[in-house]
């Protein structure tokens, strides 16, 4: 089903390629404040909070695991040692690159499957319901919550940056 | 189309439901603290950034007009007036009836649709884009900055509360 892909693939491709614009914004902004742009990585909005930088790691890993989970493949490990900004890019693209290694067949009748968590005690969602219910509303969460950070600290992020280009037809 | 209702009817009601948790949460902080919990209504991130209601409003009129843009139906007009937790509640409520007037066959065919958007100049996205790319990255981003905007000034509100339950099965 093309929704499926839509939904667990290319937009959170579209997703992870807007990150990248949002820190191109945070870079800029640490630049013209000279401050190190590295310190936004420990940023957060309660101290117990995680931080940016593991808000990042934690989209990263929610896309991945989202159709890895759906489609019952194995995903890649990363290690969530990331201490740049550069390294959060290397990690945004990895997780890009092995979600284009999927093909919207590869999400055929993956609506009724089983979807047990590694913290679900042996319990399932369906494949439906761990996407709409779970997947998804964790991606943006973490997406907005690290785009929240950011506009906490004065980078010039808007709901664009977050939302990315649309596709508009006459 | 089944999956259509669930993304743009069940799973923005449910969320719905999960703020009026939010607001219980925020409404005990408040008692605890010894503040009058509407002070959080006009609480931010950022001096440029909307409030902590308008950010409901926001959802409630995002969840609502989802719904109404993918069917081609009329939306309820509400006017944005409200000056406390009970009438954002009172809000939220009336968005969830309205949601509940729908039914998984007014979905039938709208992935193909030409949406018109208020702001869009006569151009259109396609329903299926309208939802995925548009629809429902905005709910969950102003849900999400509601949500921070409560974490940010000590309000207890952890990520199950966001969510909400999960259907877990045997």
């Amino acid at each position: 089903m093309s929704l499926f892909y839509e939904l667990a693939v290319a937009q959170p491709v579209k997703m992870l390629k807007n990150l990248h614009g949002m820190l191109d914004k945070a870079v800029a902004h640490a630049d013209q404040r000279r401050f190190d742009a590295e310190v936004l990585l420990s940023c957060r909005l309660a101290p117990d909070q995680y931080p940016f930088v593991r808000q990042i790691q934690i989209v990263c890993d929610g896309a991945k695991f989202g159709a890895a989970r759906l489609t019952g493949r194995e995903a890649p490990v990363h290690e969530d040692n990331e201490k740049s900004i550069a390294e959060l890019r290397s990690r945004i693209d990895k997780v890009i690159d092995y979600l284009k290694s999927y093909k919207p067949e590869d999400f055929e009748g993956v609506a009724q499957k089983r979807i047990v968590l590694p913290w679900s005690q042996g319990k399932a969602l369906s494949g439906q319901d761990f996407l709409v219910q779970a997947s998804i509303p964790n991606l943006y969460f973490h997406i907005t919550t690290a785009y929240a950070i950011l506009r906490h600290n004065g980078v010039d992020v808007g709901k664009m940056d977050y939302l990315g280009s649309m596709p508009f037809q006459d």
